[in-house]
């Protein structure tokens, strides 16, 4: 250890390590309260390619793992520390490169926070999409690393569409340059998507170019009412079917609603089962709202309440992205799914949530992409209870098991890290193991990136 | 080569196996003339998956190379026939599997018609963009193989982004499920996208899960004259700086022009040195396309047309279609390349390549989806004299050089097959080119697929 240190040191400079215990173990884990995370030997912040490579080609030599991290705002663990490991940061490597607006691009390194470039690229009349509820805080190398989605999917689509080509440090400090800054290009195997959602355990990302929008219209919001979350789900059926782009179509059930009221007074309709938010950013938004409201009418909403101002709009979305946080203040610790199922199946996924509740004896509160299938069932618990923790874990599974019988992924965007790993090799199957195990070995050996993450 | 034969015959039925030389040559090649071909020893043409897996596991036991097809309309040799190899030719699993509004998916077998499955899912309110020019013939199986574009990704994207799931048979006939049906899901490495674009070399896809849009409304197409090839590139900078999304934006270059009209009298505009086409499918394209024009005739353009209707809209697309065939007429032969480049570079590419052709006094016309940056210089020349069609060779070698100095691919669409090999590791580097022959190793140990191809 001592040995690693100093070797960190030739190539670093001192600032750039932390090595003091007391500092060290607020790197320890990502926001996934409930995986294990152990102490680092070294916490390592660099801010240059060069020094990423002589952190790794440390590590190749002493062959000590390295756990990467952006913010550590993930909800699976993928960033927690590992005992023992060299923590690599990547928050200092935070240059914003180059915008283009004729190119349609940004060049970034991995430290950037996403609500950074977003604004960044807005003042050129341009638009990176994907927004993470965390987006004020995490990074745009989070957000490759774990293949991050958000509420503009339903429209835009995941990180992993704008994601044109990465610089990547490999496990042996070689330095890979993949994939493009073209619109399209088809040169040899997609390294450059392999590497988004691999969690950190195929490479570093150094420079990410990214693909970027049109600066769209600000979207107006529409809030409908249901007196059950089947009737809301037959609303979303009936509004992709009749041939609607929303650029955001979200639910939050009753329980997240109240949860949302007690925690931040927003006015919500105390009573409804379940909320429906409709956006759109077109030319004409309040053509579009109308439209999707009558559809919300149709499916037997009990109020339809377009937006009027974009500030009516903005408070919406708020209410939608305090939701996770809310619902953390209904016991004493959470545990958050991430179940994408097809969006026909969605009404099937929330009833089997809600009996899946019933039968454990515990409160799961619920809120959706739901334009996306893409279900957040919150499982709520008092952590010092073993019974009830124990039942929360079983609950947990069990909404997994039902994602995967309704044709779904047990990971919409959230990703494994540690917290799903065994669900992984259920949903892969062993030849889908087998192959992503051969492909890890390919990038990584000895196995020093992030190990125990994934698989 | 009889035990060969015999042991296909064990697992598939007489009339799937073609044997007669006579019939095999037709089975040799692609639509890239130029490339090497061999005489498989067989041509199978399965219509199970049961039957590929068959063929598969003949293949592993013999060490007898696999040769996938579709349509064979592919312009870099990919799917060209090696000497004695089994041709798995999958234009018989033609089957449109699942259409679904709701899920905006269609499941198809490989075989299906690019356009049959275009007008099927018009049928149902559907699009599905991903539009080759060859799309009247060519297959899904060969369209994800080859990883292939058209005119619609300047605003739609490309085939990958439209590939969601897949079933493949692997190298030793297992059968592997990768990705998903749902509109978004993480769990483990992108496996799905790896084998968009990998022309049959890590495994022979056999099912796939392809996400649709809406139906647009019809687009509606602009055309406008410019003196100059650099004029032209200039009003699309400017279209896409403003933030214009067209649904097409095309480019002919006086040679191309003057070749359609030489073939089928399409009366363009004789003296122009670029015609650029302009479409757009949104809700009121005509204006969108005043605005467009403005842009145009602001870079120089001496002659703007709007289309009136959608019949002569669907003119000038046809003649957009018709510009490589036309353009064969020249000479005897041609080479067709696929240089990407980002957008800001097209003009430097166009007057670049110009210059190539007055350097080795060849005619090179030029069709290019210049929203995409993505040129098609056709190289035209006499294949029966020597010195010219060296000459061709090192000018197509020159063009690609040139579009990777301006920060551009080799291939924005067409692929790497055989004609750009060498090319394909220039562009890689040494260790992109490591880590791709990495995993070729992990999904096909004995190189059986598709053997001499991409690497």
């Amino acid at each position: 250890m001592d040995d690693l240190l100093e070797r960190l040191r030739a190539g670093l400079p001192a600032e750039a390590l932390i090595s003091d215990p007391d500092v060290m173990v607020s790197y320890g884990r990502d926001m996934a309260s409930f995986c294990d995370a152990g102490l680092p030997a070294v916490v390592a912040l660099p801010r240059t390619v060069e020094q990423v490579q002589h952190v790794m080609r440390t590590a190749t030599a002493l062959r000590v793992p390295v756990v990467p991290q952006g913010a550590r705002t993930g909800l699976s663990g993928a960033a927690n520390a590992s005992e023992g490991c060299i923590v690599l940061s990547l928050i200092k490597m935070d240059r914003i490169l180059e915008i283009s607006q004729v190119d349609r691009i940004a060049v970034v390194e991995p430290g950037v926070i996403n609500a950074v470039l977003s604004r960044a690229v807005h003042e050129h009349g341009l638009h990176y999409p994907p927004d993470p509820s965390s987006w004020e805080t995490c990074t745009i190398g989070g957000n490759i690393g774990t293949a991050s989605g958000g509420l503009c999917c339903v429209k835009y689509g995941v990180t992993a569409e704008y994601v044109l080509g990465l610089d990547v440090v490999l496990a042996d400090g070689r330095l890979l340059t993949t994939g493009r800054r073209t619109a399209k290009g088809v040169a040899g195997y997609d390294l450059t998507r392999l590497f988004v959602g691999s969690e950190g355990s195929l490479g570093i990302i150094v420079k990410a170019v990214l693909a970027l929008k049109p600066k769209p219209p600000t979207q107006l919001v529409l809030a409908a009412e249901f007196n059950s979350t089947s009737a809301a789900c037959d609303a979303v059926c009936a509004i992709m079917e009749r041939g609607h782009t929303p650029s955001m179509l979200e639910l939050m059930d009753g329980t997240t609603v109240r949860a949302v009221n007690a925690m931040a007074n927003m006015g919500l309709p105390e009573t409804t089962e379940a909320l429906l938010l409709a956006a759109f950013d077109t030319p004409e938004p309040a053509a579009d709202l109308a439209a999707v409201g009558e559809l919300c009418r149709a499916a037997g909403a009990t109020e339809v309440v377009p937006a009027d101002t974009a500030a009516e709009s903005e408070l919406l979305l708020q209410a939608r992205r305090i939701s996770l946080n809310a619902l953390e203040t209904i016991k004493t610790a959470t545990m958050i799914d991430d179940v994408c199922v097809p969006r026909s199946q969605l009404g099937a996924m929330l009833d089997g949530t809600a009996a899946i509740a019933q039968k454990y004896g515990l409160t799961i509160g619920v809120c959706a992409h739901a334009g996306d299938g893409n279900t957040h069932p919150v499982v709520c618990f008092d952590h010092a209870d073993p019974d009830e923790s124990r039942r929360a874990r079983e609950s947990f599974d069990e909404i997994m098991a039902l994602g995967l019988a309704l044709g779904g992924t047990i990971t919409g965007e959230h990703g494994v890290g540690v917290l799903k790993k065994e669900w992984l090799a259920r949903e892969l199957g062993p030849v889908g193991v087998e192959l992503q195990q051969g492909i890890k070995r390919t990038f990584d050996p000895l196995n020093i990136l992030n190990p125990g993450k994934v698989f």
